[in-house]
């Protein structure tokens, strides 16, 4: 299963691609950042977005496609920005009939790190790890995407999982299992 | 110049076309709400909303593009769905090449009804005069996004006021200026 990973942003778009199934390492395939300038028309932005991600589902083919689930917290003016751009890969996916996934940051934090609360530099230092990397990938946007493909690799892949992943969140017994199987 | 009005939601989206320009009295084109299945998958429903507002495009070829934009406020689940249905017509503009101006919903109120803190049912009474209709357009989307149409004709049309309109919140004096307008 090959899988496509958004960190959605419009400054900065994580993005990245990985290869695994159950009983099979995950692998690197592909992992950037797309940046849009911050002077141009929310609009325009946007559409650079658009050109970029469908490029990359083009060079590199996915499965399926795995957003991070935007929430409201504090910063209510940085998130409206945030959702628009989480809209982008939303719309290539279903234009391409491909599965979509969405998974919270504390889901792809528990699922890489064992923890929900875990820290950007423990979440990168366990990317490198799992996906035997030299370096770490940078910046944390680009780790982040990674995390989310790799958190949905081990969630396993089946149609209807994947079609309910998108309107329910997953339970607790589910998130537990993705980390033990790491652990093992 | 024509402008199509989008006031975006997923399950109930507000779309109007009006002519009209200064000096001359402003027209309803058409109007209509596009509605997308709540059971639908998000991204499912996204494409269905992009669909639709291509065909809009096509059909009623505007000059520019308003959006009313969407804030944040209690309904945080909500404001989501909302500002990812934001960026399909903001994506449908730029891809067109198309200026697109963003008004907030106080502004749209003051334009229309002299007020930004006016109800759904005075901007609905307000909009039914100012285009001369014989029955007043529904549901309340509908009429939301010939109020956000007929704000932007009276905010002028120059295209370096539509770019910063993107970008930039239009002062008091503009909206003040557009209600002026009217009661003339």
């Amino acid at each position: 299963m090959r899988v496509l990973g958004v960190d959605p942003g419009l400054t900065r778009c994580g993005i990245g691609v990985v290869d695994g199934g159950i009983g099979h390492p995950v692998r690197l395939v592909a992992v950037g950042v797309i940046r849009t300038p911050v002077h141009d028309d929310p609009a325009e932005r946007l559409l650079t977005l658009q050109t970029e991600i469908d490029q990359w589902m083009s060079d590199h083919e996915p499965d399926v496609v795995a957003v991070e689930r935007v929430f409201a917290k504090a910063n209510i003016k940085g998130i409206m920005g945030t959702a628009q751009a989480s809209a982008v890969p939303m719309l290539a996916a279903a234009r391409r009939g491909l599965p979509l996934a969405m998974h919270t940051p504390s889901e792809i934090k528990a699922a890489v790190t064992g923890s929900g609360r875990a820290d950007k530099a423990q979440v990168t230092s366990m990317v490198t790890r799992i996906l035997r990397l030299q370096t770490a990938p940078k910046p944390a946007d680009a780790a982040d995407a990674l995390a989310l493909a790799i958190c949905h690799v081990w969630r396993g892949g089946a149609a209807e999982r994947l079609a309910g992943a998108t309107v329910r969140r997953p339970t607790p017994q589910t998130a537990d299992r993705s980390v033990r199987r790491y652990a093992r």
